[in-house]
């Protein structure tokens, strides 16, 4: 056996059998291995923007690590915008990045790059793979790291570790670190907060959003009046009537700083204080005030549901939480033109029980998030770290993930575009998603940004950059042309019937919402 | 004025008159200042690899750089693919790349990145940009090292440095320094290797593969008998009928080896040693024998065609170089089936005089550059650093500077569809550009690569990662959704039809030639 195949065996040993890929001539002896591990799934992305966009989707909906293969320092490259998304969700990744055999690095050859410094901006550990007889502990540490940092691992696969002859040798599941405890002094000082009668917030994420974390959450907050807050990118969050609701920390900056104006002490859950997603001119970068108290009850790698759990203890949380109820959607749905509005209403009020949304919509789909908590109880994933094109690419991932789940990807058209090439593997692949692309036709975020510092009326140039017609896209016939079925809406009857046709038939299908 | 205003001052008093751009939040006042520039054309891609691959085929043609405009760390993440193969081919490049302001990234807001990291790998000059007053010398020097290194330089734009309010000044084009003179030694090394009797060849690059250079180097080559060289990967040469024929390194290790096998003393004009583009067990990675002698003449920024001139005066080469003749191409067109061969030769037959030719045909072009060298004179431009996708968008930046020539874009499947979104750029801009998609339906460098490796029969995963099947991908709908008008050639009579229709014809059109 050589190097590649013990990386394929370690990756297996930890049930990591899902392999997004676009390798190249370096990573020959790795694509050679995989072919000789038939349980190891391997999914092509036509982009490396796919490929690590849907091991970013998967790894959200499976709570374990996909490997991606990657081509060198620029296949990376290609990749790094949605592992900057990853990142910031601290989502489970094991990224292998092909190399030169290490001999070669010294003669420069045109496709050779400083991986590390590409690297280390967008994952939380990496690491360099010199000889065969280092991939197993690597890739060992890789998964360690990806499962308890938790987030995005790095290492790469030089052709010579990958060809270098290894004895065979029995590889056993990684043990996995228990998760540090919770800080007692931590508890000690939420605790107070919640009992001194100040206005307490706390900010959630990760694992204290799924069903268990929030009852508790809930319980915590009938019992002391806490408010529970979401971060305003949420990596996946259980949602939907029967569930717990949570407030969603705006976008806009000003309704951000009003929104947590009165707050007196935010807790951190696995969170960062919220800040204004850019600067403005005269306006402030953090959103809480300055004297609002700020308790970092756990940091993103611990145990955030224990945290939740002795907090409840602590201050007796019995009761049972609110949760939200039935009946919210009951307006019928809007008729006539569309817009992102009666889009967004007709995908809540029609979204299947236990669907997964990936919500890629940006300035169409900022009310959402809200209309949506009266839905179906549903998986809710969205953009991460602002790096668009992470919406085709998630869908793909969380669709693998969950074969038998419905997806429903909110797609912005300008977004959707970097990285398009991703609805081939969805049809490759036959992924039960359905893309509803809100079709703009602009840069619709930035025509407001514009207004923002003070220009109303655009010049040739500035129309150039923010408005995507002089042609329309047509997604129906770019999906097409990639093998997944689709259909136009201009008015609501027209997306409903599209939308209920999708919702009932299995596969790929992509809708696009003229707005 | 602002900040940004000053930039787009500078850039335009020393002719940077092209802007290939995604912008974002943080750019916003860039943009709008470039809203009050008519004279500043702005280009839009729909992802940032078209931005940079447009900006390196424009500086190929222009010989002067264009600015880009991205947006933070991720969106300069997305170009970097294409800015690597900028950087082997030193094409200059002034990338702009708008960031939070200086006061914001403490915040560690979500788009916030280590900028530097990631732009140091594929750059050749990079500077943080903090105030507004920096940004008229930045600029200026931006300027500079992408003329003179020449290259790709990098410089941020922090939103409060762009919005900062400067006074008004007046702005003056940026002297460069003049080019290094040619070291002497080198000019005598050379000189006595030519006259040693020994086998010489020199292997140039830049602005010795133009005419002037060429013709020189044919002269040398008529008196002394040096063999003329290029890398495998050009960056921009001036090839066809009564041009001086130069011999390409061969791609494939063991071809590149013999090929190189009989030089005594290989002379270096910019360029450095040849080596295989991957390692294989037990193949050299040098391409030159171990004893072959290596005399570097020039560096990049030297000046190589003041360097040729000397070696010419010292060497007395006054005869006329060897020219390619016409009638090169006098073989009928094939007919039946479409293959790679086939295709390759209708183009070059056929090829418009002053054409520009951008081949990312991968597996499927290898045979081209040889063949056109008896077709009509023409530019011919190439992937530079392995990092495929460069294709559509070099295409589209090489039309952007040369609307009056038809640019031909020989694209491989696989490659082309990692910057797909190019093509809409093409249709926005009405770009005279032919793309010719070797639709061979699978990444057929690495089916060869995985023979190298000793597989010659697939299993399900090696085929799902190296075949572009299930579905086809359909090139023709493709360009539709996007723009482009379009046409599938199965046979060399749809082939010929449809090529000659779309020379006779201004605008984008793509022919999806299936092999």
């Amino acid at each position: 056996m050589n190097g590649a195949d013990r990386l394929c065996d370690v990756l297996l040993a930890n049930d990591v059998d899902v392999c997004f890929a676009n390798p190249g001539t370096s990573e020959m002896h790795f694509v050679a291995a995989l072919d000789r591990k038939p349980r190891m799934r391997c999914v092509l992305g036509l982009f490396e923007g796919v490929v690590t966009g849907a091991a970013d989707g998967y790894g959200r909906m499976a709570d374990k690590p996909a490997a991606t293969l990657l081509h060198l320092g620029p296949g990376l490259a290609n990749g790094l915008a949605n592992l900057h998304n990853a990142r910031r969700a601290r989502t489970p990744i094991i990224n292998v990045v092909g190399d030169h055999a290490t001999y070669h690095l010294a003669n420069d050859a045109p496709l050779t790059s400083d991986i590390a410094s590409l690297a280390k901006p967008m994952s939380h550990w990496y690491a360099e793979t010199k000889r065969p007889e280092d991939i197993a502990p690597t890739t060992a540490q890789a998964y360690v790291a990806a499962m308890t940092m938790p987030g995005v691992a790095v290492m790469t696969l030089p052709g010579d570790a990958a060809w270098g002859d290894l004895a065979p040798a029995p590889v056993e599941r990684t043990p996995l670190p228990a998760l540090p405890h919770v800080d007692a002094d931590a508890i000690r000082q939420t605790v107070e907060a919640l009992r001194s009668g100040k206005r307490v917030a706390m900010l959630m994420t990760g694992k204290a959003l799924r069903t268990e974390g929030l009852m508790i959450a809930g319980r915590i907050a009938a019992r002391t009046g806490m408010r529970l807050l979401t971060p305003q990118s949420i990596n996946r969050i259980e949602h939907g009537v029967g569930r717990v609701p949570v407030d969603k920390v705006p976008y806009p900056v000003d309704e951000g700083v009003r929104h947590l104006g009165d707050i007196d002490v935010l807790v951190l859950l696995g969170t960062q204080i919220p800040v204004a997603f850019f600067a403005y001119p005269g306006k402030p970068g953090r959103l809480i005030r300055d004297n609002c108290q700020v308790l970092t009850l756990a940091k993103p790698g611990d145990d955030l549901v224990q945290a939740l759990a002795w907090i409840a203890d602590e201050v007796g949380a019995k009761e049972p939480p609110r949760l939200v109820q039935p009946g919210g959607l009951t307006d019928a749905l809007p008729s006539g033109k569309l817009t992102a509005d009666s889009v967004g209403y007709a995908v809540a009020k029609l979204l299947p029980e236990n669907a997964i949304v990936c919500d890629e919509a940006v300035s169409s789909g900022r009310k959402f998030f809200g209309i949506s908590e009266h839905s179906a109880p549903h998986d809710y994933l969205q953009i991460t770290g602002g790096s668009i094109g992470i919406g085709i690419p998630m869908a793909t991932g969380a669709a693998v993930a969950c074969p038998d789940r419905k997806v429903i990807g909110l797609q912005a058209d300008g977004s959707g575009m970097y990285t398009v090439q991703g609805l081939w593997t969805q049809a490759r692949e036959n992924l039960d998603v359905v893309t509803v692309v809100f079709a703009n036709r602009s840069y619709a975020i930035l025509h407001g940004e514009m207004r923002n510092v003070g220009v109303n009326t655009f010049g040739r140039n500035a129309a150039r950059m923010l408005n995507l017609d002089e042609p329309y896209l047509d997604w129906v016939t770019m999906a097409k042309g990639m093998g997944v079925e689709g259909g136009r809406a201009e008015t609501m009857d027209e997306f409903e019937k599209l939308f209920r046709g999708a919702l009932s038939r299995k596969g790929p299908f992509l809708i696009e919402a003229v707005i």
